[in-house]
């Protein structure tokens, strides 16, 4: 049977499994979470061993299991690493969401729920391409592998231990990852290069006790003033980061890339539109997709303290606290980032607060050259499914373990995805496209054929 | 009897009373707690009934009922109306309570709840007070009103209205309310001055969704970084607030004036000390008490946008909110510096955001001439209680209710006050020390004998 024909008639079925599957409330940075994201391990490990693969594992680690299987039956072939993550992002705010973000449901040909697109759909479709072959033809074209980590929306902290401690295991020719996404509908691309991550949690304190603002507001310091003192001091008025030294290792953007970057044709009015936005917000001197795709960002994800409650309280709050998170790219260190970070704080801090800073994620940036054979041949798989041929882009994202598992296993990432860039990733109401879903099916059976 | 064996002999059932009163949760600003509110009022016109007082009213507003009572059997001298309130603050962070607030306890001579100062134990000691002097007497020296509220704690909406269409019920050629504090333990002092208050919430608005701070992050805005500018450009780097023409109305402070605060001689370092603080911030060129007793201020009461959890959400958050309150001085007029802040914020607002301004609160500050006679008695009072004259002060906080009580009903307000700074009003651990719960029975009968 053509594989189109196959995919059709297993649709229903494949989406029953995927809505299991997306049911899971795997949230890994959630420590009230640790046996969802357990049972969704397992239930990884239970579909790859229905699948066909073999020495289907489950490998505890200091915080999150990996799931391992392999199918090592193509002598002569290139081994195929799949990398992927079976934990997904918190919900909160819940209200927000349509429909439950842990009951599945299907919209106008688009699947609703945490994780759909990030990353258990596209998990879940190398899973069924091979099942496919080996149901197909018996017998799968490569050798192939499947590493699936419980720690990607943390960071990974234990998956580099893993990599160093199972080399062998885990050696391949090419590492293929679909975690990220289209540039628009019908447009594939291949991202060449990801943002590195690092991330702060910033606490100010004042007083020892919270204050009545009638007693004292105006002569004693206030922990919200010192923090959003300290906040507002890290960017300057043109949108660029105002730390000293944070610039250090950033390549400036050549005329070449420049012009790669206008060939995207990306269309700012139509995002403006889509976000309901007036207007757009960025360092100044760049455009959209050069600000996400090539500079580096500092970004306040959270802030609280004092009264949050309805009507008023004349409080004086005795503390405040932010989380940041900066997205780096070319040479910038992470630590080094951190360090400057903690120092212009310290720097900018209002007399009477006191300040903690807490660095929770490291990750460097991540390139790889789109001249790769194996990069070219995905181009080709592509172009064979959608009809076009993928772009090799950058994405302002980071997937923090794909520069340590092309380092540690010395092959290249190919990161072909199967996402779109409005699908709510981290956001309330995430959805993945099913048509990508039908043409990823197809378009990863072709590739590994095409090895 | 002398009063002072009286209120000893009693004071075992007075406090299992008060208990009584403190351990119901009558939050006036949280809506789930109007019951507890009606609770309180109830036990008010109770206690007010079995002290002795007549004509015992619960009236209805549209809020919080206010809690009526009097004995008029002194022809020939002057009518005394007690205001008061019985409703408290939230109650948030409640985790740093070292004994629930809703479970009063006595430590150190202290007795802690919500409520045990602001304002519930100080109404009690009138209510007190008149039954010793009805049960040791059998009339009073005075015609004597309670006018008590359940609305304080959210700017009394409901009672300049009651005033208004009760201003024969209430006639009074005194207004006497203990609702402020001591300078000092053994320190009386009587407040001739109140700042006004104006209370906003601020939203901030940027795409119609949270997006994934790697594919959007610095290329859109983010809410919480323009509310971090927004609130950052409300002062300047000498802690002035920043708002053109907020100052109009604001007095300068005279030498005369400087000198009253010099002669306080209070001491900063104190203050520092108790509260932990390496030093102290406000306005440049004023004292800790000029800044609290004269000067305007502008303070953040709470902040929230994005990711509050644990670990790392990166997430740019589509709104941001903060609740901002001002203290008020001179002739302020609270409607004009409301709508000089919302202009600032229009003026001053990062592009792509949008902005919502909702002011909550209003109240003019509130002055008296120390000179007046029902003042001077006070002072007298205390003196023979404290061993001490009290000292006229200017209180920082606002008790916007006053200025109307004065203005309406054309009578001098006394505020009689027995708490002490350190308290933690509005803050975790409230509490009232009770040498000044003994003491203040004592004040109060012997003000009422002497006028």
């Amino acid at each position: 049977m053509e594989y189109q024909a196959y995919f059709q008639q297993n649709r229903e079925e494949h989406l029953k499994e995927l809505g299991e599957l997306l049911a899971i409330p795997s949230i890994s940075a959630l420590s009230e979470h640790k046996g969802d994201v357990l049972k969704a391990a397992e239930w990884i490990a239970d579909s790859l061993r229905r699948a066909g693969m073999e020495n289907v594992e489950i490998h505890p680690t200091d915080g999150h299991p990996v799931v391992y299987a392999e199918h090592l039956h193509a002598p002569g072939k290139p081994t195929v690493l799949v990398y992927g993550h079976y934990d997904v992002q918190p919900v909160d705010p819940l209200h927000l969401w349509e429909t439950p973000p842990f009951e599945p449901s299907i919209r106008d040909g688009k699947l609703y729920a945490r994780g759909a697109t990030d990353d258990k759909g596209q998990v879940f479709m190398h899973i069924k391409a091979a099942e496919a072959i080996l149901k197909q033809e018996k017998e799968l074209p490569v050798n192939l592998k499947f590493c699936i980590e419980g720690e990607e929306e943390v960071t990974s902290p234990n998956l580099p231990g893993f990599l160093e401690s199972h080399q062998d295991k885990l050696a391949a020719d090419v590492i293929l990852i679909s975690d990220t996404a289209l540039l628009a509908p019908g447009k594939p691309a291949i991202c060449v290069g990801l943002r590195g991550l690092c991330a702060l949690e910033v606490s100010v304190f004042t007083a020892n006790t919270d204050l009545h603002s009638g007693t004292f507001g105006g002569g004693v310091p206030n922990a919200l003033h010192a923090l959003v003192s300290l906040l507002d001091s890290l960017h300057d008025e043109k949108g660029r980061v105002a730390v000293e030294g944070f610039y250090k290792g950033v390549p400036e953007l050549t005329a070449m890339e420049r012009e790669e970057f206008a060939k995207l044709q990306f269309d700012e009015d139509k995002l403006k539109k889509d976000l309901g936005l007036s207007s757009l917000y960025g360092e100044e001197g760049y455009s959209f997709v050069e600000r996400t795709g090539a500079r580096p960002t500092l970004e306040i994800n959270g802030m609280y303290g004092g009264f949050q409650g309805e009507g008023t309280k004349t409080v004086l709050p005795k503390e405040a606290h932010a989380k940041i998170t900066c997205r780096l790219v070319g040479d910038q260190d992470p630590q080094d980032v951190i360090d400057k970070i903690e120092a212009h704080l310290h720097a900018h801090l209002q007399p009477g607060a006191t300040l903690e800073v807490k660095a929770t994620e490291k990750a460097r940036a991540f390139t790889i050259d789109p001249a790769d054979p194996m990069l070219q041949k995905a181009a080709d798989a592509y172009e064979r499914i959608y009809g076009t041929r993928a772009l090799f882009t950058k994405d302002g994202g980071s997937i923090p373990i794909v520069e340590t598992l092309s380092r540690v296993l010395s092959a290249p990432s190919v990161m072909m995805g199967f996402g779109l860039p409005d699908e709510n990733l981290h956001a309330p109401n995430e959805h993945f496209n099913l048509e990508n879903f039908d043409k990823g099916l197809l378009t990863i059976v072709e590739y590994l054929k095409s090895l």
